[in-house]
């Protein structure tokens, strides 16, 4: 039932109904009563947008997603856990994508004029991030998953990243590894800074110089990690270990190990960040996967939970998550092959 | 610039704003003037609600998944497609999850009186769908990922599954192989059936019977996956090949026949299903995985361009495809071990 089939039921228009629904004085008390006795025995329901303007709520959560490719594993998995939070909170999710760094600052301005959502989630911010800045100034709410350095209180969540590569390099260090790679993120995400500052450390402790050549700074997809270790692996001295930023790096670099005819966890070594997927368990790998592990699903949860809070007027400077990250170790990493 | 901050500014009552820049009798000239030329000024764009009642659309794409691990590989690969293609069109994506098909109805009913969505997108359809009937008596226009037989003309995009079974069964059995596990969706999706439908077809061509302990209709994990193939590989006769679902069902397949110490692609053959998932590419397993391939983000982006036929008013019989589908021959299928 809507706004027009009351209306045309009726045989007032859509104007008079909406008016007397509404309470306007320029409807007559027996008209303001013939619109809601029947509104009622009709069971019409007043549209999101009337209710909207009614409550002051949206009942939805935004998220700007850059490029389709931004909707990949890990987002997905972000989402799934998001998505369960927010349905026992009858909570929408209005996921808008854009191809640009300029369209996306504008799909934000488009989300705060047209109130469509009570919040929005930041993902994978950058040091200093220009959209945390402009919905500071638009004045919407937003949790960050993952921490920018603006100068303003923020709520956020994010996992040690920094913790999990000082821990995952200086174990490898322990085990004689020295050409130690690292495919990361990137450059720019705040995670992958802060893991690069996990690795530097780790190295730096035991008075070991980065060599540039075995950093790699990518999007987590197979085929560019492929690529990337291929290379790696074709310098001498070559790495003896790898450290992988997802479990889809951690494939194209089992592949290409697997190439150059060398075995994985005895001739070369690999830890790979684990965000959790059901589909890719590092348990099940061929060998199995030694990893830095926390779950980017429960990560979506419990932003459903700061996003409550948040609204509820929690202060941002309470809001604010450091999860550890588990160092797993199973049959990927090994001793440092004589040389 | 909110209603409420113009109001301020121009120290009115939010109501007589709203009435002036909607053309409201009861304010007079100079007021209505007054507001618009502030409005002009400073910016003021109405909200979406607004935005709504004034233009009928809400330029927004409903999906409704059930559960959270709807959420998984293959959704967020048919909403990176589906993504990328609304971004050109400014159309965002509103996402609920229910967990109940009760709740799943329920939102439904929502998503219709909200009038938040000016479609849906409605997937992995069952033969008899009750959501389908639902939202033809709603009166919600919507676009199946899938088909199903209500009685009534949908439009639709959906693979040739049955199509895609026959080939695949019909070529093993041209390998020799007579005892072929069929590793399938849950009962009762149409997709799942119609694989059915061309599995049995293929079999009985060449008088063989069906052996239901070679058919498994689960969801699609590498964890459910391995157990199923696991129970199959201790039948004797055992299978001598495997019809996987999808990349994720192979990957479990594929451990269970590493752990019987069995070699793939001689010992026991497989074919899965591929969807095309950038992180599980079938080139690149090792052994190369046999699959039927189609892209189900192509399926996402092409859906999009439905949905703006159906808005269009293209009639409901002419927005119908059905996609083919390759097989793609690799390592993991051979001939049959002699018995």
């Amino acid at each position: 039932m809507r706004l027009k089939d009351l209306a045309e039921h009726l045989g007032l228009s859509q104007t008079t109904v909406s008016r007397a629904l509404n309470g306007y004085p320029e409807v007559n008390e027996a008209t303001r009563r013939r619109v809601a006795d029947a509104a009622d025995r009709l069971g019409y329901r007043p549209n999101a947008s009337a209710l909207r303007l009614a409550t002051g709520r949206a009942g939805a959560i935004g998220l700007v997603l850059r490029g389709a490719d931004e909707l990949g594993p890990h987002m997905s998995e972000f989402l799934s856990g998001l998505g369960g939070a927010m349905a026992s909170r009858e909570i929408d999710m209005l996921v808008t994508t854009v191809a640009t760094h300029q369209e996306e600052l504008a799909a934000y301005r488009r989300l705060a004029a047209s109130q469509k959502v009570d919040a929005v989630i930041l993902h994978s911010p950058t040091i200093r991030d220009e959209r945390a800045e402009l919905l500071m100034q638009l004045n919407i709410p937003f949790v960050l998953h993952g921490r920018t350095e603006i100068g303003h209180p923020l709520a956020w969540l994010d996992i040690d990243n920094k913790g999990a590569l000082e821990r995952a390099t200086s174990h490898l260090l322990d085990l004689g590894h020295r050409r130690i790679a690292l495919l990361n993120g990137v450059k720019g995400r705040t995670f992958a800074e802060h893991r690069e500052i996990g690795y530097r450390a780790a190295l730096s402790a035991r008075g070991i110089k980065v060599d540039p050549a075995l950093v790699g700074n990518t999007a987590f997809t197979d085929e560019i990690a492929f690529r990337r270790a291929q290379a790696m692996l074709e310098l001498r001295p070559r790495p003896t270990a790898f450290l992988a930023g997802s479990m889809m790096t951690a494939l194209g670099v089992f592949r290409a190990i697997r190439q150059a005819g060398l075995q994985l966890g005895t001739d070369i070594s690999m830890i790979a960040h684990d965000d959790v997927f059901p589909y890719l368990n590092a348990d099940n790998m061929y060998p199995s996967m030694s990893t830095t592990r926390s779950s980017i699903r429960q990560a979506g949860v419990r932003i459903a939970e700061l996003i409550a809070q948040v609204l509820a007027g929690k202060p941002l400077v309470d809001v604010h998550e450091l999860w550890p990250v588990e160092l797993v170790l199973r049959e990927s990493s090994g001793p440092a092959p004589r040389a």
